[in-house]
């Protein structure tokens, strides 16, 4: 197997051409050094080539048969594959994640890509609802109507830091948006652009092994920050919608910009979540010690570099939370020092937030060492201070005190959206806490945990990364796991269409042998 | 029957109580004087009760059975038969539209919550999806997940001064709402305040005799222009979602208003449309004459003033098309004065509207009379001109002349999204033509019809009633048919949740009978 080597180019279509609009170095958080690659930055001329080319393709893109696009995703997961160590090892050298840390993530990336491809060739993703004609129906006949989904258009994708292979230029939002049929005009982001390279060229060679127009995928870089290109990709024209993840005010920013164009567009940003874990009375008393050294594992997991760490834990008083906090505060001090974080710059933001968090009135640190903090407060500190319901991305968590049930339901309630939401129980003692406890959380976060620790995104049917405002901008949706694709669509009627006319999906005699819903009543194919 | 009076009260939660702020006097644009009845407006104080009483009604109204909700709609829908004449003939002294198209709307309006009942009995809008645990899968189990969706919160619903019934306080709006499990705080039209209090009071009464809490309903009255009241709604942070249905300038302007919230929340505005009907040459050579009959006919129902109204005609040009003007001429100038409009407001903007179109450079009228108007443009002026791009809400359309079939697909890629777009064809002479104009319809129209016209909207499975911005605010969902449900639904993911725990749609019983998606596979439920 030989490796291409990492030209700095931009890959736009078929082609790669060198950035002209400055541009940034690769930097490795594991040699503390630049790297000798150079990205050239793309300029106005070149995302307006990147974003026609994607308009030029939607429509062949979208028609094409849900097998082709199928096949293209299962490409791009065996051209991962193909590239070996060598993108494992260009991936720890720009994150500094672990390499088997990023072969477990690489097989993620695979598995995603090829849930889609299943989903495509399932066909259900497409929702055909038919009402047939009801010619002598009084006083006014019905219409044929037919329904199907369609992509909505050209996707500009924004990889996160910290997951560079399956949240980045091949993951899960690229992989939910071309299986919708909508071409992805990827911004590769700044802290792995040497990996973003690579797996871009992955899908570059996967579109053209698959027969499928250039404009269905490209790939831009620019400069260190990233901002001025990201907005000027959001302005496009040619971009109907925008899949996001990182932080609170880069999702923001997006956003503000996609609503202020013209044609507002949809901006699916996971933003950022304190995934509050709450301990139960019941589990404190039965598993104090265990719960303490769960929550050390899940805090420190990646260096604490994930939308989903655990960064608040919710407790009632009492001799059992004592107990978990001095396990908790051993179980810290015991964690090595992790390995570097993500970047420069998210290293200083946590030096910063934590710093933040601890020195506010009324926090306590229950625990500090070279791998996390663990800080305490009760209830009416964290309800006077906006600072303590904000995210620190990191090894930081804050533990709340609280009197009783109605005090644990007030501090709940104030909390913003969230990714996550996790119970702590026991079903002799908190049966009854928990119940009054679940329709909250339902309201708060878009996945609910028991005796379990949020951090770990199962990529599945089920599976709802996602959560109310500030989460994410999009409640009604996952960017992880097979609805993902939803994101991506927008419903089509047809009245009265002649068979020959309409799409294959609703043709009436279902040649792609799809589920379909007719007269409100679910139809198996026939096989 | 004994018809209870109209008192001019707001409608909040179980309780009837005067509005202080100021108010409106009902208006007949039937008798072109004031109605005696005068309405109380909202204050702040009355907005915040409420909304209050919704949020605390949220969480058991959505936790109740399905099958007490579907019969809380039923007993809406019965409520409104009930009122019987009455009821018609407020609506038709607040609106002028004739009984019969009330009394068919009436009927619809009842066939939709109807709808939405089945609806919930089918239960399938929960979205029910299982992925068993793994526990033995290498190298990490897998969690038990389960998803279901759940209503997003209270929704503030605005309703359409040209559907009294179908798409207003107990309209499409509402009916989804109600059925997603979500509460509603109503504000009323100011052009039927009556028409609404009637109905108000029919929906206050099925919450109560249903055993629903009775925040799960309100209705409020602002001033005649109802924007202070509307802001003061959409900024509540109680509401969750917002459904409306009116004119560009009062759904941006809500948006604006949702958006800039500390919370934003999705506005479902259907705003504008000019509704493409493309005559192609073999249909026109077929059959000009009918096709003007058709056209005459579709313009002028209910004086224009459908959000469907064929307001643009695309054609080639040729003696075909000089056929069909002359007819269409005719046909126009053969209707009687319409009705009087709904209100002054929208005549006079009727009035100021066409006489601008028809006054732009290069248009020239085609037909006028006293019932419509047809002006004709060519493709340049068209194209140069965004005024002949604006919606004129009447009987009012303009015809392009195209020179080929090339200019007619720039023309439509010009446009802004639609609710509808109509193919007149003939299949012998106009498939290719169609088939090319297919993929370009699909990304410009919520519905595609062939050889019909777009006002009357079907309410069942398959309809789409949205489209691309400017249409609507939300091209991803549709106001009419079962799907308009999924605007006020959010999934949420339930990971390892003791069985005792979990809601009653993923127990694992499956107590309430319900379709589940397993393992990506479709189960049906065991009867």
């Amino acid at each position: 197997m030989t490796t291409a080597p990492i030209t700095g180019e931009l890959l736009i279509g078929a082609g790669a051409k060198r950035g002209q609009a400055g541009g940034l170095q690769a930097w490795s958080p594991v040699r503390g050094q630049a790297l000798p690659e150079t990205f050239g930055g793309a300029d106005a001329a070149d995302v307006d080539a990147a974003c026609t080319l994607a308009r030029a393709a939607f429509d062949p893109f979208r028609q094409a048969a849900p097998e082709q696009r199928a096949r293209l995703l299962e490409a791009i997961a065996d051209g991962l594959l193909t590239l070996g160590d060598a993108l494992l090892e260009r991936a720890h050298l720009e994150t500094a994640l672990p390499l088997a840390r990023l072969q477990g993530e690489r097989g993620r990336t695979m598995n995603q890509l090829r849930l889609f491809a299943q989903l495509l060739r399932d066909g259900r993703w497409q929702g055909v609802v038919l009402d047939p004609a009801l010619p002598e129906r009084q006083p006014l006949p019905r219409p044929d109507l037919r329904l199907q989904k369609i992509g909505v258009g050209p996707v500009a994708v924004f990889g996160a830091s910290n997951f560079p292979l399956a949240f980045s230029v091949a993951g899960g939002d690229t992989a939910s948006a071309l299986a919708a049929g909508c071409p992805v005009v990827a911004k590769a982001h700044p802290a792995h652009p040497g990996t973003s390279e690579l797996v871009g060229r992955v899908i570059q060679q996967a579109v053209r092994d698959t027969g499928l127009p250039e404009g269905v995928f490209s790939l831009l870089h620019g400069d260190a920050s990233g901002v001025a290109l990201g907005q000027a990709l959001v302005r496009h024209p040619a971009i109907q919608a925008v899949g996001f993840t990182g932080s609170r005010r880069g999702g923001l920013s997006l956003l503000a910009t996609a609503q202020a164009r013209p044609q507002p567009i949809p901006v699916y940003a996971e933003m950022s979540a304190i995934n509050p874990v709450i301990l139960l009375p019941g589990a404190l008393a039965a598993r104090a010690d265990k719960l303490a050294q769960g929550f050390a594992d899940s805090l420190t997991l990646g260096v604490g570099q994930f939308c989903t760490n655990p960064g608040l834990l919710l407790a009632i008083d009492g001799p059992e939370l004592e107990r978990f906090l001095a396990a908790a505060g051993a179980a810290l001090a015991a964690k090595p020092q992790g390995h570097p974080m993500l970047t420069p710059g998210i290293q200083a933001a946590y030096e910063t937030g934590s710093a933040r968090l601890r020195e506010q009135p009324g926090v306590r640190l229950a625990s500090t060492g070279p791998s996390a903090q663990l800080a305490v407060a009760d209830a009416a500190t964290f309800l006077a201070n906006p600072v303590l319901h904000d995210e620190v991305f990191g090894p930081s968590a804050l533990l709340l005190r609280c009197r009783d049930a109605d005090e644990l339901v007030t501090l709940l309630e104030a909390l913003e959206g969230q990714l996550t939401a996790t119970l702590q129980l026991e079903q002799n003692t908190d049966a009854d806490i928990a119940r009054r406890l679940l329709p909250v959380l339902e309201r708060k976060a878009g996945r609910i945990l028991a005796n379990g620790f949020p951090t770990g995104v199962e990529v599945s049917h089920a599976m709802v990364h996602g959560g109310p405002w500030p989460a994410t901008t999009g409640p009604q949706h996952s960017s992880v796991g097979s609805s993902a694709i939803e994101r991506f669509l927008r419903p089509v009627c047809y009245q009265d269409l002649p068979d020959w006319l309409l799409p294959p999906a609703l043709q009436q005699a279902n040649p792609l042998g799809l589920w379909r819903l007719v007269e409100g009543r679910v139809e198996a194919p026939l096989v």
